[in-house]
């Protein structure tokens, strides 16, 4: 078995080849770790900064035989990690972080919720949905308007449908696919915000200033942070990570997407159980950010300082939006982060610009 | 040809594999860049970061070709660039930053401090000594003690010897092996300070502000920046700067070591047209640090600002030093660099660790 701390020059496996997987390779490199990406994309944002690139399917047993051959510890840049691969990556014996419980419980919208309330942290109140009939009784017990999603898969508001009275239940059920499904509450919060933990080998928990984000057709559109909270909000925070990522006994970092209720009230809406977009202000924002503290972490190394040094509003650059990257880069107080993505389509995520100011 | 500034996605060829070509290419790859990376070592440090590297010499036809296809820029992280590459790049037409004309004077003692004089640059007293005669001549026009070097190669204390009387002028000559030459006088200076300034391809200079440095047995161990100065010392500074950009119509960063000699006085040791380790403080003290600003100037970017947004002590990690990597990681004020290297001789740079706190 691999023994921790990894010393310099070890290397790291990150399944997926996109932006997260990029930055987590670029972060490795500055602390002298190797890198390798395994993705079924030739040439993928995250293969080009990395020491090697395997191009295979996530499940592809000689890829992940190699990858568990040429690293010491294995991790993701998404959670909907086929189980296939967490089975055969852990028949090689390889470490990885964050481990096989935090990647289920994230997969399953049920799961999570179940979870984080038996962990003492509140969310809306949810039913498991498997079938129309499920449905329109779980409509009538939790009302409306109400939010239907299918339990897996899904994300940047694809996979949900919102029930605005009861007599849409049927409907909204069967416009899913038929699909397993979680029934939320509808939650009238104030402002959506999100806290980037991180958890180390040796239990030690450590967490950024809370992030205030904007979502615009359910994608993450700016985080500002630190964002301004009281007292109450921010020991909630912090509860709530210090619950979940112990609950999960959890290696690396977590984003955990909050909404603040009236009455300074935290639920959370969703964990992932990987870097996040809403971390990525930590870049020009801390001393060490969230892609290097996950390195860190996964490498059993002493996490790192996570206090602000500058507020930061951090914009993701969407589309055709970084063509304008010349204009960007002028921008005296805009740090520009680019993804090296080959051929923008609308909405795709192609890189994101934090501007800075005095905290 | 080329045109600028060149968008994301182009590539930047890096000629060395070091740890300042993997700084680059980690800066490049931030940007959206590629980067192909040109060496003799297998699987390098800097090759290890980026996205493709060719391992052959550096005058090497056919991977300069191969180089030459694949990039839209070449730049270097050493200054001892052969003549031969020089000349078979400008065949195939690709873009070179900085230019062949920064590279011949920073590649010769004499004509770096001919240049200087000629820009109205201050410098040590100096002569060209092409033999034993010239050297007892020499030492008898600028005195002793002084300091004769060979014009060409030697680095870190390498390729000198101090000349203490008259009569060890012959001798000090022969111990160099007859190689050509520079005598120079001694400076008796207050203190190094270096200075790391960029040039755009539009002629913008900017300067970041001034390093302290300390050497031991010859290498850099230490900068301490911003340093402390008068401003009549930073004027000179900024005078020097854009005396020798211009004057070589340069495009890239630049380190310009200096001598602060008493009355507020400086004098240019040496020019190191790259990227230069009396910059690396920038990483963890400025927006924009030097490795970045120099992907910007050769890709006819925006330059970025050179504030300081915190002091900081930059240590050399030499040889061994790294191995202590677990507690350097530890320190809260220290932000840690590792580049990498397979087997750290004694005195092998081998990582530095940025030790911060507010200016």
């Amino acid at each position: 078995m691999t023994s921790f701390p990894l010393p310099p020059l070890s290397a790291i496996g990150i399944l997926g080849g996109g932006q997260l997987g990029r930055m987590l390779a670029l972060a490795a490199g500055r602390l002298g770790f190797d890198s390798v990406v395994l993705g079924p994309e030739q040439d993928s944002p995250a293969g080009r900064v990395a020491s090697r690139q395997i191009v295979a399917a996530f499940d592809d047993p000689l890829a992940l035989a190699q990858l568990s051959q040429a690293v010491q510890v294995v991790t993701f840049e998404f959670e909907n990690v086929p189980a296939a691969t967490l089975e055969r990556l852990s028949a090689h014996s390889v470490a990885i972080a964050p481990g096989a419980r935090a990647l289920a419980v994230a997969q399953d919208r049920v799961d999570e919720k179940s979870f984080l309330n038996a962990a003492g942290v509140a969310t809306v109140a949810f039913e498991a949905v498997d079938s129309a009939q499920d449905c329109v009784l779980a409509v009538s017990r939790i009302g409306t308007p109400s939010l239907l999603k299918t339990r897996r898969e899904g994300y940047d508001g694809k996979g949900q449908v919102w029930i605005e009275s009861p007599a849409d239940a049927t409907a909204a059920f069967d416009s899913l696919g038929g699909a397993p499904c979680i029934l939320e509450a509808a939650a009238p919060f104030l402002r959506e915000l999100s806290v980037i933990a991180a958890r180390g080998r040796d239990g030690e928990i450590v967490l950024y200033p809370l992030g205030e984000n904007h979502h615009e057709s359910g994608v993450l559109r700016r985080t500002s942070a630190p964002a301004t909270v009281a007292p109450a909000v921010a020991a909630q925070a912090e509860r709530i990570a210090h619950q979940v990522l112990n609950g999960l006994d959890y290696v690396g970092v977590m984003g955990i997407e909050l909404f603040e209720m009236p009455g300074e009230v935290l639920l959370v809406n969703e964990l992932a159980p990987r870097v996040h977009n809403s971390g990525h202000w930590t870049q020009d924002g801390c001393e060490v950010d969230q892609f290097e503290q996950h390195i860190r972490a996964i490498a059993g190394w002493p996490l790192g300082p996570t206090d602000a040094i500058r507020h930061v509003e951090m914009t993701n650059l969407l589309g055709a939006e970084a063509d304008e990257w010349e204009k960007l880069a002028a921008e005296p107080e805009g740090r520009l982060h680019l993804y090296g993505k080959r051929g923008g389509g609308a909405g795709r995520k192609m890189g994101h610009i934090n501007r800075v100011r005095p905290v």
